[in-house]
């Protein structure tokens, strides 16, 4: 891990400590680098929809976080994110298991970064995406 | 409340109890009839971001909910819902207060329903728009 | 129609009438004031998909033009609208006839005000919905 | 080009020609093959929105189209394609050239599709990204 790599972890990790809703659902930040965030969440009983399968809104905060932290990364010292919209598409149903959730950078812009993330499970030995995100970020002064 | 408003209720109220998820983040079933459906959530400190509002997944999983019962209230015996996919806009930041959720269904459909759900809160006596989901669900039978 | 709205339908006509693209769909404008506008569009030939029904994306051209128009209706003096991103929902074909589009504002804002629009056509009397957009506009200085 | 990937191309060239849509903007289909289509749109002065960029609407013609064809290519013999719902993200105003659109499919299915498509035009020797869409696709039997 660079130097660089290294202190964008810190930013993220040190933003991600201070996200309650995190600790709640289960997600815990595993990776951070230049555009790009990863993350985990572990099948659980509170966190399911009525047919016990993870609800969408659980996977959709995965989604929403990885792509914020993401455009986070790239972001101005003294600056935060805020999510404008996000479009979530449900491919397939969560199997039990691990899911990672993955952000990148479409583009970076000033005030507004375009980025997505995906979430993926394991399935005999190959990655399946299960979930898509597309994602509007707003770039904030923080004291704006 | 008439008799088929009360049989949807029980049917609503009977699902909702299955999603482990809503009870952890604290979300209530308020209301159910004929193509709507209510639900409420207090602010608390288990679910926000990092610049302590409500983190944008946990408002996403009460729009989520609210379109798929929604969209269950018209759906035939034997069936369930299962969101394929949904955007959610975040008009404004939620203060601390009483969230209401309140989906309707703009089409239903036997394979597809549209549906809309917004996120209100009450500012100075009056209700205000945070969040507003549209959302398409498939209708599928239980043993499909 | 009041002095400010005629203004308003003035601004918004100007704008209109230098958008190639609707003469070309065969998009009019009908109606504009105060965060509201409404379109018409006559079935034709020359704007089809392979089923003989309007394209999507002739409908989303009238729905994004009705959005950002809407917003344009509210920005302010030397500013204009850039569609940030836009969902459309297909929820019927568009049978045969006049397609009326009409956009107003959900929340004006100074960066990024958040619009929807619907497609309607009239059907044995009463109006029905076809296709509806989610839309997030960027206000932004002509200058910027 | 093999055999598999003429066949498919002519399916999807057959349904391209029924789409009156595409000729009035200037669309033309260049690429087909398994869950791949890409077509190709040049610069011109009927397509336009007010600030002389192409309309977010046509650029939305293009990449529904993309997204659709994609679909088609993995769709049954006796099946045709129809837009559920598509989001657009606009990244960059497009420049005056060519814009290549490429869709792709994410996850087929019997009765959705998932795809997705990306509006790209030719910047200084290297090709850059100026809209993305999410798309959800309903696999109908043509009889249906």
């Amino acid at each position: 891990m660079t130097a660089i790599n290294d202190e964008i972890y810190q930013r993220i990790a040190s933003s991600f400590s201070r996200q309650s809703a995190m600790e709640t659902l289960g997600i815990t930040l595993t990776d951070a680098k230049q555009g790009y965030v990863e993350m985990a969440l572990d099948y659980a009983e509170h966190i399911l929809q009525q047919q016990g399968f993870i609800h969408g809104g659980v996977i959709t905060a995965g989604l929403d976080s990885a792509c914020g932290f993401a455009a986070l990364t790239q972001a101005p010292a003294g600056h935060e994110v805020l999510s404008i919209e996000f479009k979530t598409s449900f491919l397939r149903p969560a199997p039990k298991g691990r899911i990672l959730f993955r952000g990148e950078v479409l583009k970076p812009g000033r005030r507004i970064s375009f980025t997505e993330a995906g979430a993926f499970i394991h399935d005999g030995g190959k990655e399946v995406l299960i979930a898509k995100m597309s994602s509007s970020v707003a770039i904030v002064a923080i004291a704006d």
